[in-house]
């Protein structure tokens, strides 16, 4: 339950820059672009920023807008902003159909009789309907798009590119899992990933986490013992039984798998606010071995550093499931029961967590219960390619190698021209945030490489010649 | 009317081979696969032989489907079946959902309420799970795959490696006119082509036809006149209003555009068994420059050519609007009332025929009063691409320059993998057809192209080196 929802954070960084400023714009598209069996349409948010375009021939830099408001995405993808006048780009961030405000049957939208067009097909088909609209419904269009996205939006941006490349120029997949798919990547990546980002902080704090998993249940055990965990971490309800302690188990896991995604050099605003280093920080509490009493305080004290940077927070809320912030869990957990079935699982042996495996048939039936459908695990793979992108052009994968997600990533190059780029000591989609003093040389050549090539595709797009590649990119 | 109606027959020839033997399976697809709204299920029929098929790593030779039983397909491209051996393949030829017997709600399919999910994205859909299914579901399949297809197959064919490139290694697509969209070809290029077809064969008989349309509107104006034409014409139907005598000029017309179309230089057993070079036969009779009741018996022997060169029609009913054999011309109208528009006009200065004008308003009126829909003129141009194919791979385009369809394909090279092979003197996908002892050089050289091609795609599937390119290919 918890790993599904957890897919709900993967892109879930809030930058707010007030100098970010749009024009905020409707759409209206077909309920469904696939069949005629029904004619309903409804609109969609996109924001707009033409402050630095040239309307002659200048570029159109296009954000396929993943699993939430909109305004969350194009808040935090400070390097479109950063580059829109170098390129004399138009900025447009188009949110994704079910998420947000574009709600085709307004609230009852994720109701179970509504929710069935909320897929991603649908969505790159709406994006499509859109750019063909911003460029004016030509036949030859005359601006180059390019599309951009992180996480789940840099799956749809690889995606638009695989399935449209007549509509956009290239494509930039930012932290894009387009290989978290059954049989593609190990169910184990993600939490060996976080598990390695905790170890390179401190081989302590593994050791230290892992053995607070048995801790933590032997303590909730006995009523005094308990008592004193509800008051040390001073959580918001009660642990009455053993599905509240598989929950408070879970939430603690999340803290961990969450913290090392956002282990930003810099301090961020995050669904909560979070140092900079986040791991870092956690690891300074669990540098020595610890045990018993003392060991569930030092985690108390990571708990707070995620849930209660900023001092705002009453007490623990163990139960939320963590805060998801402007990102539409029900939406994603859908998706997730659909056709974006991601297998995790941890082993206790690569990961620092309790053994859990991967259990289709449990997922799949719980997927029915909720939702009355039942996921199509090869859905993906068959739309969209997998790892059998050879025939693909124009694509850059980009992946910070501390993040989780990076474990469904694609981190070698398939061709000349869907390029791999690989940044050590970076958490998840960092080269889409806006510069930032703390940035390393690794993200700041990524953003190098992704200048480059957006430079050659527009070039391309244009019929002109274009110069030798940057063996880096 | 006869416009659309037309369309149907745009890959009809039915050349039965009694040793193309094959098993008839069935495959399960979903009704829709873009949504998750409905979760209905129904069978397409596919037609196999694996006579030759080396199961270790040969090829799979799969037709895509077009607009009717997929045995009229299987039957007429003889192509696929002469290559088989040579290439140890195994043949597949799909039927397209709603035609032939891959009916999603049986005979109820084609009811206003259940025939919206005939569209192109979902047949191909179907089409891209079937070959994962041949290719045994696997992540990284042994075993490469062709497309083939002629005329709309064709499209499907050419569509299918654009929109699935991980799912085939190349597509050979005959006559596929995938720019007869509007805006991308001349309204007017169909018949422009029909016209230059008869007018090669011999001037004056272009002048007769030209001069064919006055002279029956005339003759119909008057009574007497009138019953000497049915007469003389045999028509099962009197002629009794001038919707009458516009449905007449609308067969008339509709024979000459048919006949070009098949126009092979040896007999067939088209929809109705026609000589070899039927344009040429045609001409024969309209050599001299006639008038009055000598060019209309003239005219009549053409349209007796057409429909009853086997003596075996009582009369001519031109009412019929054309005998559609096993191709399904509802589906295909309904088609063409949605994603498939394709402008068609006649200028009667470009071409022989009365001035007719594309007039979509009315056209679209007409759609929505037959189907409650309303036609999408830029749906297949944002989902396929329209001409903008830069970004393709490994499509051949053949085209016949005598197939009026010829008017929407392509006839120029995109690129080094997306090739246009362009056959003189040829009609609808010839090179399609088995080889005939009348095949010209061109055609010839056509298919030894279409199997160079063929071979470079399987050896790249299998990362072998490809020899040089042959520059005609």
């Amino acid at each position: 339950m918890l790993r599904h929802k957890l897919l709900t954070l993967f892109c879930s960084l809030v930058l707010v820059h007030a100098e970010y400023t749009f024009e905020t714009k409707w759409f209206e598209v077909p309920l469904d672009h696939f069949s005629y069996q029904r004619s309903e349409t409804f609109k969609i948010k996109y924001l707009v920023n033409d402050t630095y375009w040239d309307s002659g021939n200048g570029p159109i830099f296009f954000y396929t807008g993943n699993e939430g408001q909109i305004e969350v995405f194009t808040q935090h993808t400070g390097f479109m902003w950063d580059i829109a006048r170098e390129f004399n780009a138009k900025l447009v961030f188009a949110e994704h159909r079910y998420y947000g405000s574009s709600m085709p049957f307004g609230n009852k939208s994720l109701d179970r009789e509504h929710i069935g067009y909320l897929t991603s097909a649908q969505a790159l088909a709406d994006y499509a309907d859109l750019v063909n609209h911003l460029q004016g419904d030509q036949i030859k269009p005359q601006y180059p798009v390019i599309a951009f996205g992180g996480s789940y939006g840099g799956m749809l941006s690889a995606y638009f590119r695989i399935k449209y490349p007549h509509v956009v120029a290239g494509a930039i997949a930012a932290s894009a899992p387009v290989h978290m798919f059954p049989g593609m990547a190990p169910c184990e990546a993600y939490h060996r990933i976080v598990t390695s980002s905790y170890n390179i902080a401190n081989a302590n704090c593994v050791a230290n986490i892992r053995l607070g998993w048995p801790t933590i249940r032997n303590f909730t055990k006995s009523a005094n013992e308990t008592a004193w965990l509800e008051k040390e971490w001073n959580l918001c309800h009660p642990i009455k039984n053993s599905s509240d302690v598989d929950t408070l188990v879970g939430f603690v896991q999340f803290v961990y798998e969450t913290t090392a995604m956002v282990n930003y050099p810099f301090p961020s605003d995050f669904l909560r606010p979070l140092p900079a280093q986040p791991v870092r920080v956690a690891c300074q509490y669990l540098a020595e071995p610890l045990k018993g009493k003392e060991l569930l305080t030092a985690i108390g004290k990571v708990l707070d550093m995620y849930t209660n940077y900023d001092h705002k927070s009453k007490c623990m809320d163990y139960q939320s499931g963590g805060d998801y912030g402007n990102l539409d869990a029900a939406g994603w957990d859908y998706q997730a029961c659909t056709e974006m079935v991601m297998p995790m699982c941890t082993t206790g042996e690569y990961d620092m967590f309790e053994p859990s495996p991967w259990n289709f048939t449990s997922f799949s039936e719980d997927c029915h219960k909720k939702y009355g459908v039942y996921p199509h695990p090869e859905a993906a793979r068959i739309e969209y390619g997998g790892d059998r992108l050879q025939a693909a052009s124009n694509i850059v994968f980009s992946n910070g190698l501390l993040d989780p997600w990076a474990g469904g990533g694609i981190l070698n190059s398939i061709s000349d021209s869907v390029k791999a780029v690989v940044i050590i000591n970076a958490a998840h989609h960092l080269d889409l945030m806006p510069q930032n003093d703390a940035d390393t040389e690794p993200v700041k050549m990524a953003r190098d490489c992704h200048k480059k090539n957006i430079r050659r595709w527009i070039r391309q797009f244009h019929g002109q010649p274009t110069e030798g590649r940057d063996y880096r990119c």
